[in-house]
Order: C-alpha cells, then sequence, then structure tokens
C-alpha cells in the first residue's frame, strides 16, 4: 500500500519536473524575449512546488511505510532501489535549508545575466562580487550536504554519487601524466588540412545530413525532434518525448554535426530507459530536481561521448558515411577525401576554449577548473586572483597565452548558473566511454556491425546494461555488471595513445 | 496583509495555469506524436495541483482577511474585484465534486478519440453512448453550479458570467428574424467571382503576408510568435508571451489569412492587458483553470471578430492592402481587381460546416446548436434522435441536406472535449464586436486612420476601454462604460444589413 502510494506521489513529481523541462526547453528555443520574466516566475513555483512535495509529511509517510514494506527483498530491485533514491532525496534535501535554495536561485538569475555582460565586455572585475557570493553559498550548500574529506566530494556528488576527490584526483593525475607528452610530441608535429571545413556549409543540409545519421544511430523521431539553439542540448520529458538541439555555424562544419552526435548519445540513454521505469525515482534526480534518466552526470556523459567520439569520430564511421557528406555537399569538399576528412576533425590542437577542445587536450581544461574549484573552496586562491592563476594553468597545461578574460576565466556559463563540482563530469564521461566502448568491442560481430552502419547490436548492448536501468544501479555497479570492473584509466589511456600515435606517426 | 498574502497565492496559481498552456502549445504544435500519453499525465497532475490551491485552507484564510481589508473601498476597484473573483472560484469549485471533475477529465480524453474516429467513418452510433454519458456528466455539473430558471444558464455561465438563458434566446430569435430574410434574398441573386481565392498559394508567402498585417494590426513579436497547427487558436502565458496559430491551405487562401487575423485580435486583447495585472486573479478564469485574460469568452471572441471581419473584411482595408496582396502573389492575383477580392471573401453561402460559415450565415450554425444543447439539456430530445433533429434544423435555417453525419452533427469537437454551453460566445462575440465599433466610429478621425492603415488609434480605443481590464468588469459593464449601452442587438444587424445589401445589391 505504501509503496503503491509512495510510486503515485513521485509520478505526480516526475510530472512538474517534465513540465519544468518543457518550460525550460520552450525558453531556450521557441520563447520570445520578452517572456524571459514571467517564465522565470513559473520556472520558480513549479520547482518549489516539487520541493514541497519531496518534503511533505505525505511522502514521509509513505516513504517510511514503504521502506517497511520492501524490507528483505533484494538490495538491487527496483523497488529498494526506488525507496533507497527517495530517501537519500528527503534526507539531503531536509539538509539543505530552503532560504539557502531561494539565495542560490535568485542569484543565478542575476548573475548569469552580469556574466554574460562580464564576458562580452571582457571585465571580470564586474562579475567578481557575484562569483565570491556563489562560492560562499556553495560552501554552505557543502556544509549542509555534509562530507567525509573534502568539501568538494558534497558538490561533486550531486552529479556523481560516490565518486571521491582522492578518486577523482588519481584520475586526472593519470590522464595528465599520460597524455601530456602525448600532446607535447604532436605540438611538434606538421598539422593535418583543415581549411576545407571553414568553407560555407548551408544549415539546412548540416541539418539532412546529421539528423540522418541520428536515425542511425537509433534517435526515434517518434519520440523526439531536432531543433537549433545558442548551446546544444538534450532534454526530456519522459522517454516518450526526448529532444536535442544543436548550434550550426555555416563556416565551419563541425560544430553543428557532432554536436548532433554528442546529443543524440544523450538522447539515446533517455529513449532506452525501461517504460516500466516512466515516472518513477529511477527516472529522475529528485536532488537536482531534474528529470534526467541516467545513473549520474559521468554516466550521461559516457553515452554523448560513445557516440560522438569513439563511433562519430572513427576511421570506420567516416568510411562509410564520408561519400553521403560528400555528395551532400559536392561544391565544398570534392577536393577532400576520406583520409583526409577523418585527420582533419581529429587533429589535435592546445586551444583557449573548452567546447572548442579536441579529444586529447579535452581533459586539461577540466583540470585547471578542477584544480581552481578546489583551491577556491579551500580558501587556497582568492576570487581576485583567479583570472591570474587561470592563465599560469592554461600556461601549464595547454602552452598558451590568454589574450583576455572573455577568453579565459570568464568563459564557462557554469560558476554563474551556481554550479561547482560539476566539471568533473565531463572527463568522468571520457573515461567511462572508453570502458564501456572496450567491453562492447569483446561481443561478437559488434565491431564489424559498427563498420557497417548497422548500430543496432551497439545500442541494444547500451540498452541492456546501461539504458533500461535509469538510475537503478549506480555508476560504479554499472561499469562492474557491464565490463567486470570498477572504473579504470586503461581503455580510456589506450584508445587515446593508439588513435592519436597513429594519426601523427609517432609509432 | 491577507491581501498580500492571497496575491502571491494566486500568482503562484497563475504561474501553474500558464505552465499548463505551454504544455497545450507545446502538444498542439511542437510535441512527436510519442508524447501524448505522459503530456497527459502533466496536464492531470497540474491542473490538479492548481485545483488543490484554490481550495486550500491558506487559499481560504487569505480570502476571509482580504474580505475584510478591502471593506469599504470602491466596489469596481481592483482590489474588490480581485477578492469578488477569487471568492466566486473558490465557492463554485467548492461546488462541484473533485470526482465529477475528474470523470469529466477522463470521459473527455477517450471521447475526444473516439469522436475523432466516428467522425472520420461517419458513425454516430458509436460516439453516442460517450455523449450520453457527457450529457449526464454535464446535467450534474449545472446542479452543482447552481442556476435560477434553466439549467444552461449554469453551463453558458461558465464562459460567460451573468448572460441568462432568456437573454441568449432573445438575442438568437432577433438576429434569425433580421438575418433570415437577408439570405433568402442573396440565395435569389448571382453569386461573386471567387474560383481564384482556390488557386496555389505557396503557404510561406501567406505567412509573410498575414504576418505582415498583424504586426499593422499591432501584434508585438518581442512577446509572441505565429506557428502552424490542426486548428488555428490563440494562447497567452502572461501578456509578455502571447502566441498565435492559424491553419494554411494551399489551395484556399482565406483559410490561413483570415486564421491569423483573427488570432491576432485574441493575442492584442492579451497583450493589451495592463502589467499591473500580470499573475492577479483578473487575468485568469480560475474556475476554467485557464489563464485568460479577457472579460468572457464572448468578449474575447469580439475582439477577433472585430479585427477578423469589421477590420479585415471591410471595404477600406483591402482597398489599402490589396496590392501588397497582389504583388505577394501576381500569377495567382494578376487578373482580379481589388473590388473583385473584396467580393469574393464576403460572399455569402450557406454551407454545411460552421468554421466555413460566412458572417451571415454564421449565427444560424449557432442557433441549432444551442437548441439542441438545450432540447437535450431538457430531456425533450435523446442522444439517438440527435442527428436527425441536427439535419431537420440544418434544412430549417440553412436550406441544406445533409449528406452524412461527419459532415453534421460530428462536425464540432466541443460536445466530445466536455463543452456544453460554449458555443453561445461566438455569437455574443459577433453582436458585441459591432456594438464596439460603433462606438469607436464615433470618435474623431479614428475610421480614416484605419482606412490609413494607422490602426494605432483602434487599438489605444480598445486597450483603454477593454484590453487594459482584464477580468476587473463584467462584460455588460465594459458595454456600458464604453458604448454608454447594454448589449445591444442593433448596431450587429445594422452593420449586416447595409454591408450584405450593398454587396449582393438588394437596395
Amino acid at each position: 500500500m505504501s509503496f503503491t502510494e509512495l510510486t503515485c506521489q513521485v509520478a505526480e513529481i516526475n510530472d512538474l519536473l517534465n513540465a519544468l523541462s518543457v518550460l525550460t526547453w520552450d525558453a531556450r528555443t521557441q520563447m520570445p524575449v520578452g517572456g524571459i520574466q514571467t517564465r522565470g516566475h513559473q520556472l520558480a513555483t513549479l520547482s518549489g512546488m516539487a520541493r514541497k512535495m519531496i518534503l511533505s509529511s505525505e511522502l514521509g509517510q509513505s516513504l517510511d511505510g514503504a521502506k517497511r514494506e520492501v524490507q528483505g527483498e533484494a538490495p538491487d530491485s527496483i523497488r529498494v532501489r526506488t525507496v533507497e533514491q527517495v530517501r537519500q532525496a528527503v534526507e539531503v534535501f531536509s539538509r539543505i535549508p530552503a532560504e539557502l535554495v531561494s539565495s542560490l536561485a535568485e542569484l543565478k538569475a542575476t548573475a548569469q545575466a552580469v556574466w554574460g555582460q562580464a564576458r562580452a565586455e571582457n571585465d571580470f572585475a564586474r562579475f567578481q562580487p557575484y562569483l565570491e557570493q556563489i562560492l560562499g553559498l556553495n560552501r554552505q550548500l557543502a556544509e549542509a550536504i555534509g562530507y567525509r574529506a573534502h568539501p568538494y566530494e558534497a558538490l561533486l556528488g550531486q552529479y556523481e554519487p560516490g565518486m571521491t576527490t582522492q578518486s577523482l584526483k588519481n584520475l586526472l593525475e593519470g590522464i595528465k601524466t599520460a597524455t601530456l607528452p602525448l600532446v607535447q610530441a604532436i605540438a611538434q608535429k606538421e598539422p593535418p588540412r583543415w581549411d576545407f571545413l571553414t568553407r560555407d556549409y548551408p544549415e539546412d543540409l548540416q541539418r539532412q545530413f546529421a539528423l540522418n545519421i541520428a536515425q542511425k544511430f537509433g534517435y526515434d523521431l517518434s519520440r523526439g525532434r531536432l531543433d537549433a539553439s545558442l548551446h546544444p542540448f538534450e532534454i526530456s520529458f519522459t522517454r516518450q518525448d526526448v529532444r536535442i538541439t544543436t548550434r550550426y555555424r555555416r563556416d565551419y562544419l563541425p560544430m553543428g554535426l557532432f554536436g548532433v552526435l554528442h546529443e543524440t548519445g544523450h538522447a539515446l540513454y533517455e529513449q532506452g530507459l525501461s517504460p516500466a521505469l516512466t515516472r518513477s525515482a529511477l527516472t529522475s534526480d529528485l536532488l537536482g530536481l531534474y528529470a534526467v534518466g541516467g545513473a549520474s552526470y559521468g554516466t550521461h556523459e559516457s553515452q554523448s561521448r560513445l557516440w560522438e567520439n569513439l563511433v562519430g569520430r572513427s576511421r570506420a564511421f567516416w568510411e562509410l558515411h564520408y561519400p553521403v557528406l560528400q555528395s551532400t555537399f559536392p561544391a565544398q569538399l570534392g577536393d577532400v577525401d576520406t583520409e583526409e576528412f577523418y585527420r582533419a576533425v581529429n587533429r589535435v590542437t592546445p586551444s583557449l576554449i573548452r567546447v572548442e577542445a579536441d579529444e586529447l587536450t579535452y581533459n586539461f581544461h577540466i583540470m585547471l577548473r578542477v584544480e581552481l574549484e578546489m583551491g577556491l573552496l579551500e580558501d587556497k586562491i582568492a576570487v581576485w586572483d583567479l583570472p591570474e592563476a587561470w592563465n599560469a594553468k592554461v600556461q601549464e597545461y595547454l602552452g598558451l597565452e590568454v589574450p583576455d578574460d572573455s577568453r579565459g576565466v570568464l568563459q564557462d556559463i557554469h560558476w554563474s548558473a551556481g554550479l561547482f563540482g560539476s566539471f568533473p563530469t565531463y572527463t568522468i564521461g571520457n573515461v567511462m566511454s572508453a570502458q564501456f566502448y572496450a567491453a562492447l568491442e569483446q561481443v561478437d560481430g559488434l565491431s564489424e556491425a559498427v563498420a557497417r552502419g548497422d548500430y543496432a547490436a551497439l545500442r541494444d548492448w547500451l540498452g541492456d546494461n546501461i539504458y533500461q536501468h535509469g538510475r537503478r544501479f549506480s555508476p560504479a555497479e554499472l561499469l562492474e555488471h557491464s565490463t567486470g570492473k570498477s572504473l579504470t584509466l586503461k581503455p580510456y589511456l589506450h584508445y587515446l595513445e593508439s588513435k592519436y600515435r597513429w594519426l601523427y606517426g609517432l609509432g
């Protein structure tokens, strides 16, 4: 009885979270500019209601009853895990004071606008007081959530449950040690030709090609759609309606194309969720008040990276699909062969902007952000020293001079959005993607099918092992079940080493 | 204190209603087909929450306090009227049992699907049991709401507060007496040429022309947008975001064009609301759980009809804008002059389908529906006799044989959507539109400005007299304040007589 009641209450919370996502999607893709402020009220009210429902005595009662009901059932059964998800959310939520939540929400709205102006005008001083407040509130948030070794763990745990600061540090250190020499060796080599990527590519043809690939990957358009937006994203309102966006640049083909492949990876995860889990506690991040089906942000990112990079930037992929791309853009790509194209979309160049970075240098952008975030939390770096610290790390890791803060410390929206501790999930996703891929390469005939453009077996493996489960299993459990190992760097480093040594003739 | 609390509570209810409207707009214009069922859950949950908030003890307490606080204030002040709106909603809502609401909502979902099939397959028998249930629930609804003379009044009152069955009957009788001879006389005349309306009109050019006119009327695209949908509609999420849709037919120009002009009229009403009333009880139909700013459905319709018909089907309008239309479609309209075009879009032809009817025969479609609805409620007509009764009335009023129920009793979605008593608002809107227009024609220079295509003064008059007030004044008060009279047929009949006597040379 109580479990059934809990299920109904959680279903209604899910309806609210899904409605919030519709409002968000609309705001980013359809809403006229005049709607911003009143949309803000709608989002705030619905979030507040969701929070109230999670902390309500009705939910508390069903939770208590449900706990008793599921006692003795298998510890990883859907029922036990459902109860566990709700229990955790209620527990953490009740530790976070309502005023802290509303202060963060209010500050976010202003800070994002100020950050936008500061970035446009290259004026860090303007953003600095807001960043100081955001840092302060995140310190309070970490204390409220609680942690063992380091406040960073509490913040990171919002996105990557179970990941400790120490294991994150080890992970990043391992990547740094293995790939820094590789980047340095590549810097000595002749870069491949890539001028043709900046020719004129009409948007409608870009869309047509990319959407065709997305469908080949398995993106179901009867439960999805592709739009354009300022920043690419994937968002779902249950598995039945999972939408993606991308950003097109007429003068830079990879932007829109790999944006679609990346978001398609996220969308396959959401569309592949078990129908039985729809509107359940295992398809929503109750704590983040966000309807997202994945085990963690890193796990979700592993799927976008897997489809974008391990599949979409592979040699086999372009051997198969390049002729179609070439015939879509005969004037632009007529003088370019498959090999040249493959090398161009995989060229390694240390760059200032994270979202434009290649696979190999990308993680250095994450490392420097994590180190700075930790330094800020520990009070080892003051906010007013941040630009200098940023620039020093860019010099150290990427060998580049930062010409201005707009292309430096002000480039990302995350901090202004109140987010601390979310950056590592990008690198965790990279590492997981290779670990999953190495396991599925062991499946008989799977690599051959993928090379033929038959992605069904790949998708089924991911569906069986990852997608269908939603948040039922932790990232560690998913890895253990499907690869037999906990998170390990080996497959990722092997992937990077072999791919880029070959590409740059490093023997 | 209490009034302030009430304001905050109502603002949050508005946020919910606006979110519901976003979900509805999305479902009708953007949603992939797979999203239907889970969107239904989201709508049901949010409606349920709004209902709960309206009936909550918190709101009841603030309402009681607010009533005391506003005692002695001017009876038509914003504060007093706000309290009155909330009080009425709470009172009526608390009389309607929750089970009745959910039975109607559930039945609606199924009945609409069944109606769609029944209409497609011309099979009234299939829809009949559902219509019987809907009629039964509407009888219960009328009893719950309460009425003086006739249950129809309770249902009509949901859309047109203050309108009695007797005054509605008088109104319809007056229109019938005056316009039936006119329609019969026109039937003896040679119809104007209109073949050119069915030529091939590409949608993008239709959209461009219509949107241009909408903007000339004053539709603000920084707070709005135009999309295509199966049925045209206007919907708003506060005055800051008011969207319209239309339906284009490549082979019938008036469909998309007048659809846009009609919905623009609705949109100007919503965009013209006073900013001070945003998220208040005077911008939402709390009883209907719908975010709509107008005094009543009839008043809202008066604005769509005013811009569509009194402005958009006038001779002056086409004298001014036809050259642009002609240059937009040179191949299609090269051989058609202004006079011919004006006559074509105003031709009178009794027809089977309400939404395709001309200004003069339109009201007969409403009359027959009202008579049938009343007959059903009074048990004078049985549901299984309805097709026969329908066909007899079409013969009587329009002189047409109904070839099948798809084009007869099954044509409208309203009954399957659970709506009884909403049809009269279309005719009430017609009558009000002419009464407003006659008053504003008395304003110095206004007709001349409109003829020049300068719609600012017209819009300002409507804004001052109608739009800004939202639901602060009743339809009767709006008419009294701005035209000096209560609802009267005279201007409407004068408009129809003079326009159509001239058009058909009836002297």
